[in-house]
């Protein structure tokens, strides 16, 4: 136990409370070598928190489950809420290394210096979004962890604890790959602690910790309001849904005879991502009454419902809005070999939120980037993404609105939000134009499809989807 | 695929949309032997629910992740929300057969029997509290089932899953281990559908959905008012809290001297509990200002902050209003080897929740078995569970009051709520030694610790806690 100075939890409690309501997300992050005394440190910290809001989060070495999921997920998954604090014992940094040294393949299907960027970028869309991200780092000499390792041997209830430290030191040359990292630009700096001294490691672990609430506390506080006008340029003119909408057209028999291969094939799809247990999210965005939900109903019609997951996405929950945008979205991307449809997405960003004015300017401006990252590290877990935009005219909207209207079976589905969307068709072009435009890449397309033939859209949608999905099978 | 009969999907529209509206959970089991045919059934199901409100939830083999938590754990978790549906692809039934024939005693740490019980009462606190549970039994001849296997070999894509039914067939007696449940009493009746004749199982899946829906949406409509009253006793006299709270008192040395030797055992209690990879839950109820955070607070302060969790509960969210009141709490509990603190628990039931006429007399009456038969089913899982009641006079109280008053770093503890709670002050004391009274289980018992004096409050839980713990690891 570090006995710890009275003064240094009155302290934290003060900067906690005041992060608590300012609402600021923290992470505290703490890596260093087994037997460091990196868990003394932790522990000191973790009680001048308060339990309410405070979360410990020990990463171990990577379970079956974790290697089913991004190699981000766990952390992700994790992320405090605005206000809370994490404490991160061991973190993605030690995840990392314990995945190469184990040579671990099942969730990372390209060299491990790309996930190398995932976790750069990971810190730094949360650190744009408003996360303080603090990171230490405990330094021992080898005579101190040959102490602490003694102590452990010398308890007979923690010997196996012991015995466990020592295959793992073994097995791991954790602190040379931790160098690197040290040595690496990041998002968040680090902290070096230096464990031979306890009483000035201990001080200085507060000591920064102090600076670095009391600096975003005052970021915060004199924080200017945002520009949130979504910049949108009156009488915009479309470039990218200037189709001849009369011209796509299916009829009856033929959409039959088409449609049924690809649905076969998609059924073949799904086992085949089952056996090479890789992911595939579809996701599905467009106008009101576009066709979504009949879309993926086709697409899905004959797989196993064992293996896919549709998500709906509406307006975020008071829990979710108290995250970065993106976690819902994590925390729902499928497992190794399954699907996930998306009907509305992560897009919503710049979409709505554009729109509407809950995110700001600089948000949904950073937002392409940030969306392309987060898309680009489910790729590096041997992911397929292919994006649907079905795209309606103006006229065929109103059709489909009032029979939507007429039909006591369909009125349910028309909400007086349909109507208020509808006053925003040429914002609603813009952004979905300027979307497609910044996230079109070729680890996961988009394919812009004319949506006022239902018939014609739903053979054309799952046409690209199986294509592309049969070419990355392939790979 | 099975050809649905379009009124069947407008019929499940009408009535999903109307449980929805009425805020009724369902959930819908579908069960059969491998290749029974049941796949597809369950998939024509799901062609006709809305995404939003539908999930659709497998069960399959016990991984090692199921290990770790108790065994109805991953069935808590997937709960419905008020409004939706669940489609279970298999369930607790499948998982139980599949734990038996591995034998798996990881997180069973009772003769499978008991296990059934839980199962049962699981059912009926769901039924109890408003939960549609619909279950199916879909039975096919062998020659249909080896037709059903057949059509897999044949097509290259689906051979693996072909080989995988085959293994999975010899290995576990899934249906005579079923049959046993079909027999026994269940809180929610099963359908059997005869997959012989295909046309008619589907209908007969439908029309019994059919049915379930219309019964309890007509049932939820004619609800009449419930009693709200809590029942209280005016002048009350407590027969528990009758402690001389002068005569209990511990002055600092000794105070000192006690509590880290307690301190100690109870790190080696987490050595211990990590070894035999038993989970413990620390519950902790009493007033408002009894000292419960202190208390926790010295109980872990000797233990490794990796293997705990501390859940300080407050107000539900919205999310978890929309659940059975256990669900936060089950999915909270500790996975095998680690502890979790709850600082107040799932017994605001039977305290706030009784006391503020949040749960009607019905509810909260019900709640003492459903409490005891939640906690036993943890037991069975290797749980220990000891709970904590601090009890303070109210003269005592109201000192703490005026003290967090006065002191600028205490004051943020202190709300008007705690001061609308002390008016209620009689009508807690009833309520707290009622709940003492029925639920001080011998697998999960109470220590009513006076609080008055907050060292020997310290030690004394501290050391109940670690006697209780001791004695159950040496068993």
């Amino acid at each position: 136990m570090i006995d710890l100075d009275k003064d240094f939890e009155m302290k934290m409690g003060h900067l906690s409370r005041r992060t608590h309501e300012l609402e600021i997300p923290v992470m505290i992050i703490i890596e260093g070598a087994l037997a460091s005394g990196k868990s003394r440190l932790a522990n000191a910290l973790y009680m001048t928190l308060d339990a309410k809001y405070t979360d410990f989060f020990a990463t171990h070495p990577p379970m079956e489950v974790d290697k089913r999921y991004p190699f981000l997920y766990p952390f992700w998954k994790a992320l405090p809420k605005n206000g809370d604090i994490n404490i991160h014992f061991r973190s993605w940094y030690a995840h990392l290394i314990d995945y190469e040294a184990q040579g671990i393949k099942d969730n990372i299907r390209v060299d491990y210096k790309y996930i190398r960027d995932d976790i750069y970028n990971f810190e730094k869309t949360l650190i744009d979004r408003g996360y303080e991200i603090i990171k230490f780092y405990v330094h021992a000499d080898d005579d101190v962890k040959k102490e602490h390792l003694k102590a452990l041997e010398e308890n007979p209830a923690s010997q196996w604890k012991a015995e466990e430290f020592q295959e793992r030191m073994d097995n791991v040359n954790y602190e040379k790959e931790m160098e690197i990292f040290l040595e690496n630009p990041t998002p968040s700096p680090w902290t070096i602690l230096d464990f031979k001294d306890e009483q000035s490691s201990v001080e200085s672990l507060f000591e920064t910790i102090f600076d670095r609430l009391e600096r975003c506390i005052e970021h915060r506080e004199k924080k200017k309001k945002p520009n949130v006008d979504g910049e949108f340029i009156e009488n915009y003119k479309p470039t990218l849904f200037n189709f001849d909408f009369d011209k796509e057209s299916l009829d009856k028999d033929d959409y039959k005879d088409k449609l049924e291969p690809l649905q076969m094939r998609m059924r073949e799809i799904q086992f085949k991502l089952y056996e090479k247990k890789m992911p595939l999210l579809l996701v599905y965005e467009g106008m009101d009454a576009a066709g979504k939900g009949g879309n993926i109903k086709r697409t899905r019609m004959f797989l196993d419902p064992t293996g896919y997951t549709i998500n709906a996405v509406s307006a975020p929950t008071e829990i979710e809005l108290a995250h970065h945008y993106l976690w819902r979205f994590y925390i729902d991307v499928p497992r190794s070999g399954h699907i996930s449809f998306f009907d509305r997405s992560w897009y919503g960003r710049v979409l709505v939120e554009r729109i509407e004015g809950f995110a700001t300017n600089k948000e949904w401006k950073e937002a392409y980037q940030e969306i392309n990252n987060f898309e680009k590290s489910l790729v590096h877990s041997g992911a397929i993404i292919v994006k649907i935009f079905l795209s309606l005219d103006k006229d065929e909207q109103l059709e489909r609105f009032k029979d939507r209207e007429k039909d006591p079976d369909k009125e349910w589905k028309l909400t007086d939000e349909d109507w208020r969307n509808r006053d925003k068709w040429d914002q609603y072009i813009q952004a979905s134009e300027e979307m497609i435009f910044n996230t079109n890449t070729s680890e996961a397309p988009w394919y812009v499809i004319p949506g006022n033939n239902k018939r014609y859209a739903r053979v054309e949608a799952l046409k690209r989807i199986v294509e592309f999905c049969e070419r990355r099978l392939e790979e």
